[in-house]
């Protein structure tokens, strides 16, 4: 069945296949970015709008994976689009601080209560990478804890324990994994037990409040309590990535919600509005640490920004997105309302043989295998069918003109609408 | 003097006065990138066009900062903000791979011969970043060379011997300061020195061919070539950050001019029009390493690209920017004139007081002190006095409307008259 579908997408996208074959020559396997390539080859897009991609051979598709989640609003949608138009009449790029920095940090600072103070670098593995570093700044400590399977980009301070098996390394050429310190989500117990071995020498823990790249689970909120009790009692610093998960469920962060309170939270995706952003927020006095002025340089902690930093075109279409989400609490649930829908009928569709995990507008489709029964961790997930994940979403790219990255958690924007889920659940179906 | 200056910038920027205090509540030191503040405060722009920023206050400023120096073609040039206008119209995000990904490499491919297989990035820190992991991973070393006073953004695998004094640390919280070596530049006896206690481990050398934060400095083609001479010899990557000088003098790279064959050549600024964007490029076989389909995880080297990676706007902003500079002889030759011009002038107008550093269309004025004779070297720039090359720009911002981030480099664009030099060296002269 699958070679059926391979032979269909091929007839479909001759395009996309000779365009490919010419990026396969300039790139190594073809993108710039692993997850993007899926065999045989991907499409190759030529344009958005909404809930969809359309590709070079003009075929269009309900969008899923829409910007690594970070289109909450759809593809290009209008009111962005606007500003970001208006923006570029006035230049995209001014390398000095400007206007349209202060309205979007006002609207963060409004909406995150641990925003007291600001920065902006130019995508998320920055924004981990400055968290990490402050953390040790702060705590005079060099340890740091993350997650099995966590994923916070590719700073080199986090390369570890990202995919399965996790006690192997991410990467050679990789020379401080002996400072990354790996703990099991949502178990509480052996995760302290981890952590206790380091306590003295633990700048901090960094979590993110779902497990994006992980499998799409949601923390217990005990968990992080937990972790968060551990950090305080320890003088480590309790950090949040909240990149892909800040805004995504509520017009602000998922963390108030649990009544956590963390010193470092980290965003990006969908406060940038689609363009290159990363956040690091933050406690003021422990912010401070990174105020240069006047101290000596082995004291402060040397953050950046860099050349792209608070740039007016990616602040102005942060801005206007968060300003259509300030007053949309219909968007959040309607959208929050679909997840849970797509959940449920996903569930059935597969009749127990999947589990589907997520939280809001973000789901994920486990097919089951080697007895799992419930999915809290990525070690979980990792044992589901994982090649039966990546035929299902590639025979809706195939067949259906549904876009999910194969093997990758779905995000549902206010482009999309119930119709559509339920066409993607009948896609599912006839899996 | 100087206090009369600040009072009349005190006048006329009122409206960045308050904006500016709004936004150190927000940000630390008000800024989203250190460099970016500067005393009293910064203004806060709110518009650009070819050579002019316009702050808030209405105030009309000639600009060589140039967004970091990425604008060659100066702010919202025509050429680029209709391609840019068009692309937004389909999109400014995909998350996919698509065909202004693909148009662009084949420029940078035919212009830069070492660029035989291309990834992009988000930033220049994140390319510097994935050069030094790639370097250990082909060759199984650890220890990475790099210049005193070599600037390669924020990673933390490059944070070392970056401002004076080069022995002391650059920040607290980095961890792995021992696997970074400092050289001096073009100094190669001493550089080979230091290098050959460390060739047994050395993975690679990374060199900007000019250095920019550290002062504007060429390097000396016998520099470079030794340099190069020792990692082929040692087993080591010789790797050329050409982040700022790739486009800059020429269609192309610095390096060919100096007939060096580097392994990786990272990119950014000018090849991103001005959007976000890094570049890591290299010899095929090197590149390879990072190809992460079919490798065991400890064997790739895990080589990102980030959620805005190839984005379809940064794409085309580089892709018209290069479209004009293919065709742009008589661009290069004007801006590199007149940087020439500005060398001479400006040498001429300080009297023998200062030496001005740089090539091409970048330049630097150093006001020399403890017996400083020449400028080779970022130790030299840094014994200049620094403190009045920051008076002198601060004067120009606040009674010329010229705009040098104080402190930092010149950078002309093609929006430059020989006017606006000659108006410029006038200013100076009156300082």
């Amino acid at each position: 069945m699958v070679l059926d579908y391979i032979k269909k997408y091929k007839e479909k996208t001759r395009k996309s296949s000779s365009l490919f074959a010419k990026s396969l020559k300039l790139h190594v396997n073809g993108v710039s970015h692993n997850i993007r390539y899926y065999a045989p080859y991907p499409f190759v897009v030529k344009s958005s709008s909404g809930k969809n991609l359309v590709d070079v051979d003009d075929n269009n598709y309900t969008d899923y994976w829409m910007g690594h989640w970070s289109l909450i609003l759809g593809h290009a949608p209008s009111k962005v689009k606007d500003s970001l138009r208006k923006q570029i009449e006035k230049g995209w790029m001014y390398g000095t601080v400007n206007e349209q920095t202060i309205l979007l940090s006002e609207l963060i600072a409004k909406a995150v209560p641990v925003a007291e103070k600001i920065r902006y670098v130019t995508s998320g593995t920055e924004a981990t990478m400055y968290a990490v570093r402050l953390a040790r700044s702060v705590t005079g400590k060099k340890i740091i804890a993350k997650i099995d399977g966590g994923w916070h980009g590719y700073t080199s301070d986090l390369l570890k324990s990202v995919n399965w098996p996790f006690t192997e390394s991410e990467s050679s050429g990789v020379v401080n994994e002996e400072e990354i310190v790996s703990i099991p989500y949502n178990d509480l117990e052996k995760s302290v037990e981890i952590l206790k071995k380091h306590s003295k020498d633990l700048a901090g823990v960094i979590i993110e409040p779902v497990l994006g790249g992980g499998g799409c689970i949601p923390a217990e909120s005990d968990y992080l309590k937990g972790i968060q009790e551990f950090c305080k009692k320890n003088d480590s610093l309790f950090i949040l990535d909240e990149i892909v998960t800040g805004f995504r469920f509520r017009y602000g962060c998922l963390y108030p919600t649990m009544k956590l309170d963390p010193d470092i939270v980290t965003l990006g995706k969908i406060v940038g509005g689609g363009m290159a952003i990363g956040v690091m927020c933050g406690k003021k006095e422990i912010m401070e640490y990174s105020n240069t002025t006047g101290k000596k340089k082995s004291e402060r902690s040397y953050v950046g920004g860099g050349t792209f930093s608070a740039n007016p075109s990616s602040m102005t279409t942060g801005y206007s997105t968060l300003s259509v989400l300030k007053n949309g609490k219909a968007i959040y649930s309607k959208i929050n309302d679909l997840g849970d829908y797509a959940r449920k009928e996903l569930s059935k569709s597969f009749d127990g043989k999947v589990i589907v995990t997520g939280k809001g507008s973000l789901f994920m489709t486990h097919f089951l295998k080697n007895e799992i029964t419930k999915i809290v961790n990525a070690a979980q997930a990792s044992m589901c069918d994982v090649k039966a994940l990546h035929d299902y979403h590639f025979k809706m790219i195939a067949h259906d003109g549904i876009f999910f990255l194969p093997g990758k958690l779905g995000a549902i924007s206010n482009a999309h609408s119930k119709e559509d889920i339920k066409k993607m659940v009948l896609a599912s179906e006839k899996f």
